[in-house]
C-alpha cells in the first residue's frame, strides 16, 4: 500500500518547526542534515498510537511524531476528519484478525487535504480532498504521507463527516445489497441491528432501489422515537424484539413481500428473527456479531426451507485488486449525501478530545452515535 | 405423477382370485362385473397403511386392497423390495413437510418386476425390472399400478437390495457432491455421521473422484472397527468425536488439504466438528439432523472465515423437472454396483416381518443397518 510513516516512538520529535506547505519552498528550518536529502518534508504529526494489544483506554496514547521525508510520489495529507469504528477498537484489543504489527497508529478509513506533493506527483493539487481508498491502517493522526495510489479525490462540498466515514459501513451495505441476492424493485430484505451505521445505510440503499426494508431493533427507552426515525429514512416496517416473540412472525407481514435477503451484525435471538422473516430459499449474510452469541439454526431451516448463511467481510472483499470499483462506489455514495438521499448519525469531536470519544465509542456512556475525531 | 391405487380401505378386497398375467388373457374370474369393465386387472395387494399420523409402530397395519384396473398407460409393478428410510418414518408422524393425505400407504421408493402392462404400454415387457423415478408414495405393497412413465427400467443384475435404495441415500451423495462446491481430484471433503448410507456413499463417490473424505463418527463400542470399515470403503481420516475435542483440530489433518466441502447429518457439536475441519471459504450442506439439536455458528466463522451453510433435500430437487436427469445417475450408481465399486450395508427383512423391520429402523433394537423390505 505504498511507502507510509514509520513509527518511531523512541525518537519521538517534537518540533514543529518543518512544516512542509504548498509551494515546495521551505521555512528556516534548523534540521539541515534531513533537508539536505529531503525535498520535502511533512509537518510534525500527532497520532494515537497503542504499543501493546489491549483496553482501547489503557493502551491508547496521543503521541507527537517526526517529519518524514516525501518520495517522488509520495503525497503528505492533513487529516481533516476519521471515526472510531468497532474495528478500529477490535485491532486494538488484539482480536480483530488482520491488524497491524504494534506499535501502530489507530485508524483506518477518513479524509484529508493535500498538504504537500512529492516532485512525481501529477493527479492532485493542494487542498484537494482524498480520502484513502482502499482504506488503510493509521488515519488517527493529524498528518499522513503515502504514495499517491493509495489517495482518492473526492467533491470537496461532501461534508467531511460523511467522507470520512463512507468507506467502511456504507460500502459493506451496498456490497451487502449487491452481491448475495439478485434483488429487484418490489422485493424485501429484513436486517436486525437496523439503528447502526450499517442498518441506516440499508434502508436508504434499498429504498432507492425501491426495495422494502424490515427492520428489528432492540427493545428500549424510546424505541417509538427511534421507529419514527427510521420510517422517514425509508424503513417499510420496524419491531422491537419483543413484538417478534409471536408464533408467527409472518403474520406481522401484511401487505410486504417475504424477504429474500436478510442482514445479521447481531448474533443470538435478533439472528434467529431474521431467519424467520425469511422466504423460502432465502439467505442471511452475518456482518456483525454486537451480542456476541453465535448464529443458531435449526436442520429443518437448512434442508425444507433451503436457507442459505453467509458472512460477508469488507476487508476482505477490497483487498481483492477492487480498488477501482470502491472508488466508483464511493463517488456513488458521496454524490447521494449531496443530493440530500443519504444520510446517518454522526458526532464530530475534536481530536484533543480522543479519549471522550474513545469511552463513547466502547459504549462507556449509554447509546452514542459514532464518533468522528475532527482534526 | 399418473393415476395411482385408489385407497379403498373400507371396501378392502379379500379375494386374490382375479390375476393379472403376462398374456392378459384372464382365468375364470367369479367378479364378472368387474371384468366386463376392465381389460386388465391387477391382483389384489398387501399395503403397509396408516389412517392417522403418529407413531410408526402404532399407527401402521398391513390390510388387504382390492384389485384395480390398470388404463391403457398403467403398468402393474410386483414390488421385490422397498427399504424403510427415516424420511418414511417422518412421513407417517406427520413431521415431514411434503406427505401424501392419510390415509395413505407407507414407503417412497424401491424396485419391483413388471407383471402387467395397459393395451398402450410399448416400452415395458413382463418380467422387467422398474423402479419409480422420480420416487413416488405408496411402494410398500405388493403390487402397485401407476402410469408407464413413472417407472424406470434397470439391469435386473442388481442386487434387489442395492435397485431398492438407489434412488434416496446415493442420489442425496452424488448430488450433494457435485452441486455446492467445484471439487477437483485431491481436494478433500469433511462429513459426520459417516456411517449412515449417504455417508458410506459419499466415501466412495469421493474417493472415484480421487477426493478424499474426512470422517466422523459417534464415540460407540466397536469404533475401531467402524473405523477400519469405513477405511476399507476408501476413508482417508475416521475420527470419533472424542478424538475431536482438541484445541486444533486442523493439526490432525496431517499431509490431507484442508476440506472444502462439508456434510453435516447430526447437528448440535459434531456440525461444529465439520465447521471446524473446513478451509476458509468452506461450505458446508446440512441434509440430516439425527441428533434432534440446530447448527450453532460464530459471527467470526461467517464474517473472517466466510464459510457458508447450505441445506439439500433430495426431494425438493427432484420435484423439478428433474426425472431424466435423475434416472442418467440411477444407471451410473447401479452400474458402480455391478462394477463392485459402490455399496452399503442393508438388511432385507421379509414383508410379513415388518414390524420387525419398523422396530430397528426406530432405532428400539440397537444400531442396524438400513432395513429393506423384501416382497
Amino acid at each position: 500500500m505504498g511507502s507510509t510513516r514509520v513509527l518511531g516512538l523512541g525518537k519521538a520529535f517534537h518540533s514543529h518547526s518543518s512544516l512542509c506547505n504548498g509551494t515546495r519552498v521551505f521555512r528556516r528550518n534548523p534540521t539541515v542534515v534531513l533537508r539536505a536529502f529531503a525535498s520535502t518534508l511533512s509537518p510534525p504529526s500527532q497520532a494515537v498510537v497503542y504499543e501493546q494489544h489491549g483496553p482501547p483506554d489503557q493502551v491508547t496514547r496521543i503521541i507527537d511524531l517526526p517529519p518524514v521525508e516525501l518520495k517522488e510520489k509520495d503525497v503528505c495529507v492533513k487529516m481533516r476528519a476519521a471515526p472510531i469504528n468497532p474495528s478500529d477498537i477490535n485491532r486494538i484489543e488484539g482480536v480483530y484478525p488482520v491488524r497491524p504489527p504494534v506499535p501502530a497508529i489507530g485508524g483506518y478509513e477518513g479524509v484529508g487535504e493535500i498538504q504537500a506533493v512529492g516532485s512525481a506527483v501529477k493527479d492532485f493539487s493542494l487542498g484537494d480532498w482524498v480520502i484513502p481508498s482502499p482504506p488503510s491502517f493509521g488515519t488517527w493522526q493529524t498528518y499522513i504521507v503515502k504514495e499517491e495510489s493509495v489517495w482518492h479525490k473526492i467533491n470537496k462540498n461532501v461534508p467531511m463527516e460523511y467522507a470520512a466515514t463512507v468507506t467502511v459501513n456504507p460500502l459493506t451495505a451496498l456490497r451487502m445489497l449487491e452481491d448475495f441476492v439478485q434483488l429487484n424493485p418490489g422485493d424485501a430484505i429484513v436486517q436486525n441491528g437496523a439503528t447502526s451505521i450499517v442498518g441506516q445505510c440499508i434502508i436508504q440503499l434499498a429504498r432507492i432501489r425501491g426495495i422494502h426494508s424490515i427492520n428489528i431493533i432492540r427493545d428500549r427507552v424510546g424505541s417509538e422515537e427511534v421507529k419514527e426515525k427510521l420510517k422517514k429514512l425509508g424503513a417499510d416496517a420496524v419491531y422491537t424484539e419483543s413484538q417478534l416473540e409471536v408464533k408467527n412472525v409472518k403474520g406481522l407481514l401484511g401487505d410486504l413481500p417475504e424477504p429474500a435477503l436478510g442482514f445479521n451484525c447481531v448474533g443470538g435471538n435478533p439472528a434467529s428473527f431474521v431467519l424467520k422473516f425469511l422466504r423460502q430459499g432465502g439467505t442471511m449474510v452475518t456482518y456483525g456479531g454486537m451480542a456476541k452469541k453465535p448464529v443458531t439454526v435449526s436442520t429443518s431451516s437448512f434442508i425444507f426451507k433451503d436457507l442459505a448463511l453467509r458472512g460477508f467481510w469488507l476487508q476482505k472483499w477490497m483487498s481483492s485488486e477492487r480498488a477501482r470499483e470502491c472508488r466508483v462506489m464511493i463517488d456513488y455514495l458521496l454524490g447521494l449525501v449531496c443530493d440530500g438521499k443519504f444520510k446517518y448519525e454522526l458526532e464530530l469531536v475534536p481530536f484533543h478530545d480522543f479519549s471522550v470519544a474513545l469511552d463513547k465509542a466502547l459504549g462507556k456512556l449509554g447509546s452514542q452515535p459514532k464518533q468522528v475525531l475532527k482534526f
